[in-house]
């Protein structure tokens, strides 16, 4: 990643900092270490206020840290020194009595740890700060999430190929993923669905034992995570032999929710919108109660980051939002449809990233 | 799991919450929710005292609670119920003025929205008791790592058959991988290292896109996850074409650390002690300062647990636990090497669990 895309995310949170009142912030989520600093390692803290930096590691980073942050101050612990001392010593050295901690992040154990070591400092909390930031997709990310989105779909070719009757939905999940690896993926944006028949009335089932051949239909939730660390995420059904024919009602219903909701997607639409604009869909068709989950959610360095599109979000959409958008319909014993796409905000409309073919048709192998 | 072992591990918990009075505790972490209850799912607490537990979870789970958790209380809560507002509901019912929650886990942010909703109730910080008792492993959980070392083990036998010059570390590591899967892992235990040649000096090497064939040795480092959550963890080095003559020579002194370490292992040692034994014969070879680590860690439903088998660890070893014993000599720039085991603590001594041959010749592909 370009050290000018770090730069500005540490200059945006420095800004956003400001108003809060704290001269500094100690970063202690990973995730949100690795937005700003470009390091993919774990274990690492980073203080960061206007004229400093800091990422606080240990010795097995050493040179990973020097490749992946050149131009950053880094302070190495020794295998003796505890992360708390090693905070300790750079804090000695930085004078901030005012310092702002993830409070959705640190636990009472750590801040208790703390405010022990620099008692002269005010904690201010401070939550989901850099999550915000975070919703905004830079150039440098939607070119990461075009390549997860690239090594999903070649992936799912490559296993829509493979499949047989005789692969259980586990076989099926694991050569998936393989089949992403092969193509540069770094693992599975997330343990893959494949969910044969009834079992795909479970938004969240698990792989099991169940054959393919079990059931005409079956449903596949996955997505790619590319080496530096963003997702993918889709969902396509697969029909093989003779689907019952209320399979193409419920899918063509799915469809058109999740066509005119894709359609909504702007700039200034509220989430909370396009999610109604789904469900409305769907309630006339009169499955309402069937679509037991929001419509979506926004993706990036986490599977699932904001926004959320559900039905109490009044988060307005802008340029630069990536949100999957993924109605269903949920028959419990008798299975499932849902059909998911990833979709970026751009400055006058929205631009599908994902291209699986979707109409019913398609479908069958 | 049979019920019988889950319910003596929750009785154990409650006879330890006595003595911090404490009259219930408030499980947050995911891992110790499983290690009490069999539930695999995510996103669920269980509330824990004399004469009640009760699982908060939500309608995604529904079924799979009723499948694996049949003989508990649970508290499904609805979709639109925050977990705090269905914490509030279960703690109604219960009076429970004393409770314990998990310090080391429980974030500022949720503790304080906790504190709201119950003001009456007096939170008592609690820090690793679920974890205290993970650390000594049941006849069940001996089970089901005996089956996460033979999915590990089987999985090296197919992935070390189908090495080939041409092969990238990433390639080797994903094939691990799915070969470990087909023996019924759900997944690798943790993303496999495969290091050639002088990538072995990193103790924690990602995989990259170096060949094979760069090197004539290289360190795999891998395990791997049962369906229920349970891990394994081995090392081993691979050799073929002319390795150098220091190969052997540093490879022969961490085989001996790694025995004599071993062979130290039984009830009554302290962590330390075994370490000092390994880090004895290193030093004597001349490469104590090479050896840049701890000597093991406990395994279990997480990859690191305690105990930790350290210099300054001054736990005594019982009968149940189970550590890894994984000397390493690290010389940067030129490689490394890593002998790595899984060790019963049984009532007269030890068992060593993992079998892959490991004197030097065996080494040889």
């Amino acid at each position: 990643m370009s050290k000018d895309y770090l730069a500005a995310r540490r200059k945006k949170l420095i800004s956003l900092l400001k108003r809060r009142g704290a001269e500094a912030i100690l970063i202690t989520s990973e995730t949100n270490v690795t937005y700003l600093t470009g390091f993919s390692g774990d274990s690492s803290f980073l203080l960061i206020g206007k004229g400093q930096t800091v990422l606080i590691s240990d010795g097995r980073y050493t040179t990973q840290l020097e490749e992946e942050c050149p131009d950053l101050d880094v302070h190495i612990r020794k295998a003796t020194e505890s992360m708390i001392t090693a905070v300790q010593q750079v804090l000695k050295k930085s004078h901030l009595p005012k310092l702002g901690f993830e409070s959705h992040i640190v636990t009472c154990e750590l801040l208790d740890a703390m405010s022990g070591i620099s008692p002269a400092a005010q904690w201010i909390p401070i939550s989901g700060m850099v999550e915000e930031l975070r919703m905004i997709k830079d150039a440098s990310e939607i070119q990461e999430i075009r390549e997860a989105v690239q090594q999903a779909q070649r992936g799912f070719e490559v296993f829509r190929a493979m499949l047989t009757p005789e692969m259980t939905e586990l076989q099926g999940a694991h050569e998936l993923e393989h089949a992403m690896r092969r193509f540069g993926a770094r693992q599975a944006a997330f343990d893959p669905i494949v969910a044969v028949g009834e079992r795909a009335a479970l938004p969240h089932a698990m792989p099991t034992e169940k054959l393919l051949a079990d059931s005409p239909f079956l449903l596949v939730d996955w997505g790619a995570m590319t080496q530096k660390g963003y997702r993918s995420d889709l969902t396509r059904m697969i029909v093989h032999g003779r689907p019952p024919a209320k399979l193409e009602k419920v899918y063509q219903t799915v469809l058109k929710a999740q066509r005119a909701a894709i359609k909504a997607i702007r700039p200034g639409v509220l989430c909370q919108d396009v999610d109604r604009v789904a469900r409305a869909v769907i309630e006339k068709a009169g499955y309402g109660k069937q679509f037991t989950h929001s419509l979506g959610h926004g993706i990036g360095l986490d599977i699932h980051e904001g926004p959320r599109l559900g039905g109490n979000v009044a988060t307005e959409l802008k340029p630069g939002m990536i949100v999957t958008v993924e109605p269903g319909i949920y028959l419990p014993g008798w299975g499932g449809v849902r059909i998911e796409d990833d979709v970026l905000v751009t400055r006058n409309g929205h631009e599908v990233m994902t291209s699986v073919p979707k109409d019913y048709e398609s479908a069958s192998l």
